[in-house]
């Protein structure tokens, strides 16, 4: 499934295989690579072919089809067994996203559901499904925080990405700054370039400058200076996982943006999808935080940076308290202030409760 | 002039010329290069061949030393003029760190007051003094450093690199940590890496491996997670200027890290010799902020890293407001809380020498 509104898709769903554009060679390439079985793509997911919370979610619902139909094809009982230990590996393939098991959720569900015969055909209609309303949410994400920046406009800055590369498309954070610019609401985008992996340098910075969004590059740790000197109306981030009294995990970094931002009376707005509210989880300290490697800190493209002997601690994720949000935009409506509501009546009654 | 305590000083006096370690190739060579006239010495500083407030100071010293030797050579009369040139030409290599132009102020002195054939000897000597002086400063720094954390112990987070290398020898935050961890009062300095430049990846880390002191890197963004996890007691950093009121303008992402201390209740100590503080001014708000290259955040070696068509906003430095600083430390004492006091108690005793 290729949607009209990305010409270069993160994830395209070709019908008998799934193809990844390979985030870790962008901006420099804009490669393919693809995908027939589920093993592989939990491989993916964990090497950051794809990456942002929506986006492995949906890879993840892929990889579901490809498993269904090995194992299907390959032995007359027991396939659903193997379907299972492929879920069970993709699950396990990052940690810290709740996207990936919400997905993973829904389409055992449908498995569930589904006689053998038909079990292809409706696993692969439901992470379609996945998909499209993935976008749809962020188109509507977009039209939302569009009219908060209505209220208050100003520049913004952003932080890693939460763009069409995170998502089945258009993005969250990047999805309001798209529907804001488009409405002269903002001019410029300042986006930190996000170490370790420079997802702010390598993708936002890709993404804006093809939509022709003026975008400035700036090191993380110049966006309290930029703050001072008053050229951010609005800080923008997307989450990996939310809980249910507002905590934001989201990538390393966020925290010590949403304390500068707080310190300056710059508004911090998260924007993600309601598959990212974990329904299970009070408060953020009790998210796993993925670890990775120190070599992403010692080393650049396997060039050592780092003086022989140090050690790097490399958290991918960090937890903004709820008290430091000002408002978490998600497909459903807004919620202002949520250290005062928290979210479960984001979770309640039907699909579609106006917050705003 | 090697002092004994450094094995791989920054800046060597070899009595004809002045090697300078090139702090581009650390940590992969330790490479010195040549210089035998001032102009080179001001290109060099311009280059961050050498940097750090103190050190690129004592480099300019030196020039000034190689400055009245090639010129008084040359030309009977008039050859003080050449060595002004030669002098305005080095207080321009770079605008931020004060302590360039007061090295050069103390220099002119001696110029001024010595005649034609004693000015090669009084310059040289006058150039070791200011050297040796700061080495002597940071010693006495991380002595009274040093009693600071014994009132208050616990592990230390850094930024940039305010070492040996930024200094005559010994370092300025690096020399209260040497003299702590001497001691046993910290068991592991964490440093942020320090994007663009990676002065604490490349320098600090290289620093503190050598002299066995635990070091552990973390990106600039993750700096507020670890203070939140309750890992580091104090943050401690040099100063390229400080103003009267105690602003304290630093390395880019040291404003952040203030803001995140008091955030935590970490207390922030800033490490700088007198030379440091700027007499004339009251308000950091005043200072120039030198802006580097964007090419520094857009490619890493040469290597494009972000995408065509982004721009990047490279302020070399931020000012941290002394209402965010605990504690000043210099070799003439400390000043506790310097928004409720300022500086001026710490010049106004001997040695004070007016800025160039």
């Amino acid at each position: 499934m290729t949607l009209s509104s990305d010409r270069v898709p993160a994830i395209d769903w070709r019908a008998d295989h799934l193809a990844l554009l390979d985030q870790r060679c962008l901006p420099d390439t804009e490669q393919y690579l693809e995908y027939r079985d589920a093993p592989a793509v939990a491989d993916a997911i964990a090497a950051m072919v794809v990456r942002g919370a929506p986006a492995i979610g949906i890879a993840a619902a892929y990889a579901m089809v490809l498993s269904v139909r090995a194992h299907r094809a390959g032995s007359a009982s027991g396939w659903r067994d193997a379907v299972t230990a492929d879920m069970n590996r993709l699950a396990r393939a990052r940690p810290t996203a709740v996207n990936l098991c919400w997905a993973l959720a829904r389409m055992r569900r449908v498995l569930e559901g589904a006689g053998d015969k038909n079990a292809p055909t409706a696993m692969e209609i439901e992470a379609c499904r996945i998909h499209a309303e993935d976008v749809a949410a962020n188109v509507r994400m977009g039209e939302i925080g569009g009219e908060l920046l209505a209220s208050d406009p100003g520049d913004v800055m952003t932080h890693c990405n939460a763009g069409a590369l995170a998502t089945g498309g258009f993005g969250t954070a990047l999805g309001v700054v798209r529907a804001a610019h488009r409405r002269g609401l903002l001019k410029r985008v300042y986006a930190g370039e996000t170490r370790p992996w420079l997802q702010g340098a390598r993708l936002t910075a890709w993404e804006l400058v093809r939509e022709g969004i003026p975008v400035t590059l700036v090191a993380d740790g110049a966006a309290a200076h930029l703050m001072r000197q008053g050229r951010v109306r609005w800080v923008i981030v997307g989450a990996d996982r939310i809980t249910l009294r507002g905590d934001v995990v989201n990538k390393i970094g966020t925290y010590a943006l949403a304390i500068a931002a707080r310190h300056h009376g710059v508004r911090f707005m998260v924007v993600a999808p309601v598959s990212t509210v974990d329904a299970t989880l009070h408060s953020g300290e009790e998210v796993a935080i993925e670890a990775r490697s120190a070599q992403e800190l010692l080393e650049f493209r396997g060039v050592p940076l780092a003086a022989a002997g140090a050690s790097a601690w490399n958290p991918s994720f960090d937890v903004t308290p709820a008290e430091l949000v000002d408002v978490i935009v998600t497909e459903r409506g807004v919620v202002q202030h949520p250290h005062e509501t928290g979210l479960s009546a984001l979770l309640d009654g039907p699909a579609g409760v106006p917050l705003l």
